[in-house]
This record gives structure tokens, C-alpha cells and sequence, in this order.
């Protein structure tokens, strides 16, 4: 079993615990960062909440509060370097972002995140809601595959309308940030919290 | 299969469709609200992202970004009433979670939440640090219990040391919230994104 340099210096990074301890562990754990990181703790050699908290990536969290108090919005956009994330373009950017989770209650970022289960069970209710109307079949896959764009359109951030500007879509906004700061720019999560529905 | 009002109440509420067409899909649904509501809308009688949007609760969303935008916690904290939630303290009491979660960094709201292989996984490392240290059982286990004690510390808000005054804890501070309000308060859910870390 090789370990890398890269491995020990990341479970360091990640633990607290010496070099000499952390290659031992990794050799132990056969690699395994996780199952090493458990050998170090029981071996004292650990701290036992310590987190990894390296930022890999510059950006900016921003929040928004909606309707006094009864819609909060947080969400973290990414970019590539500090200066950027403290332009007032990207600044913009995130405060936008907010506002359009807060009004338009996006459920995922994009539209790889959304379930594939999910998908299916829309598709199946399309497929069933157009039984018994005598269309061919090419085209209920189109009508089919129309309703899961409108259905993208309602829960997938990237794919919203703006809603400052109906004709651009959200994606649209992030891409002309990026022309404006000459950086990727990237929305990395988000939350939404409405007063009573819970989890 | 008896369908109560208020099955039919609540799937109007989540759907939007009829009474009898509530009722109906979940008489065929043997009573489970989730397939009574795929049933509506293969029949086209629901909404495809209605969300059940009602409030059981009152209380607020509150904010905090901490270190130039590099931090960023939403909390919700329900009371019974709305006058409640728009009274000076309890808006004091939504402020000082948010800054909490921003410092302390908790994982989740109470004890409860914490998944059993979590701490399962501590018991069996505790237990290891302490292999051969010649102590008897029952001694090992009141250390393992203290040392579970600490960890629910770091990790559950309401278990946490105020970061403002380390003498209280946080469900302190929601009970005298809750003495100050003469309602029931209680934290309902949060998030905290930090720049870099992700998901």
C-alpha cells in the first residue's frame, strides 16, 4: 500500500495529529481517510470534532429575510479568487440569488441534483395523465418530455426565470457575472427556511 | 377503510383539488396522503409543485453573516402566536442563536437528532482510548457516559455554552425566553454555510 504525501498532509490537516502518526494510520487504514481518522481518535492522536474547514474555494455566503421574519434565505455563491468574491458584481450576484430563492422557492441548484426517483414519478404522472387520448406515441414522449422542462423551470434554480427579468433565466445572471469578473462562478447551495413547514 | 374529515381537509389544503376527489383518491389510497396526492395528479386534479405552505406554527427566520460574508446561518424559532413572535425579546432570542450557531458551530438542534451510529461510533472509541488502562468496567463506563457529555456539548445547540455567557446554556437562554414570553419557544432548525466547505 502507497500513501501519498497528499493523503498524510490532508489527514493532518484534517486531525491535528503528527506525520509519522497519520502515515501509520493511513497504512493501517489501507488508504482509507475516514477509517484513519477513527484509528487516530482512538489513539488520542485526534481531536474529536475538529473539521476539516479548509476552503477549497473562495465566494460569499448571503442571507435574506423575507416578509418580516417569516422567509430567511441563505446561499453561497463560489468564485475563484477573494478579490472577486469582494467585488460589488459578485456581491450583486449573491443578494439576487436570495431574492429569487425567497420569491421563487426553488427546491435544488441544478438540475443533476434533482432525484432520479423524482423524475420518474413526474414522468409517470404525465404518461398517465394523457392515457386514452388517442395521441401516437413520439408524441406523448414529446408533450412527456415538455411538462419535465416546465417542471425543471419550477424547481431547479439554474433554470428559473429571473424575477427582475422573466426572459433571462437564473444561469443567465451567473453567466454574465462571470463576463463581468472574468472568473468561474459557481452557486454552490442554498437554503430556505418558511415560519411552520418544518423539515 | 374510514377516511376522516380531516384526511380529506388536509389533502385539499396539500392539493387544491375537491372534496370528492379527495376523498376518492384516498379511499383508493387506503388512507396514505402521499399516493392519494400521485393519484390526483395523474387525473390531473393536483398541482405538481403545490406545497403544503401551511403554517402550523408561528415564529421567525432570523440571519447572521459573520466575517465578511465568509459564514452565513439562517435559524427558524417557533412560539404559538404571532404577537409572540414580533416582540422585542423573542427577537433577541432568534439574534443570539444565529451568532451562536456562527461561533459554536453546533451539528444539530437537540440530542435527539444526533444518528445512534454517531454515537455508537464515540462509545467504541472512548472505549478503546481506555484499553489497558487497567480500570474497572463500571468506572470505564461513568468515563465513557462524561466523556458522551462533552461531545452532545460541542455538537447540539441546546446543549452548548452560551457564547455570551459560558455559565448558561443555550436551552437556558430558550427557557427564559420562554418564562420572558409566557408562550412555548422552541428552535425549530438551522443552517450554516461556510465558504469552501460545501455539502
Amino acid at each position: 500500500m502507497e500513501i501519498s504525501a497528499a493523503q498524510v498532509k490532508a489527514l493532518r490537516d484534517k486531525t491535528g495529529a503528527g506525520m509519522m502518526e497519520c502515515k501509520a494510520a493511513l497504512i493501517e487504514a489501507k488508504g482509507n481517510a475516514e477509517e484513519a481518522t477513527t484509528i487516530l481518535r482512538k489513539r488520542g492522536l485526534a481531536q474529536a470534532t475538529k473539521r476539516a474547514g479548509r476552503s477549497t474555494q473562495q465566494g460569499q455566503v448571503g442571507a435574506y429575510i423575507h416578509a418580516g421574519g417569516k422567509i430567511g434565505v441563505l446561499v453561497e455563491v463560489n468564485c475563484e479568487s477573494d478579490f472577486v468574491a469582494r467585488t460589488a458584481d459578485f456581491a450583486n450576484l449573491v443578494k439576487e440569488l436570495a431574492m429569487q430563492v425567497a420569491a421563487a422557492d426553488p427546491r435544488y441548484v441544478r438540475r443533476e441534483d434533482v432525484p432520479a426517483e423524482e423524475v420518474d414519478k413526474e414522468r409517470a404522472i404525465y404518461r398517465a395523465q394523457m392515457e386514452g387520448a388517442g395521441k401516437p406515441p413520439q408524441v406523448i414522449e414529446k408533450i412527456i418530455d415538455g411538462k419535465l422542462n416546465s417542471f425543471y423551470e419550477k424547481i431547479v434554480l439554474l433554470e428559473q426565470p429571473s424575477i427582475r427579468d422573466g426572459a433571462m433565466k437564473v444561469s443567465d445572471l451567473v453567466a454574465q457575472t462571470i463576463a463581468k469578473v472574468g472568473e468561474n462562478v459557481s452557486i454552490a447551495r442554498f437554503a430556505r427556511f418558511k415560519v411552520g413547514e418544518g423539515e
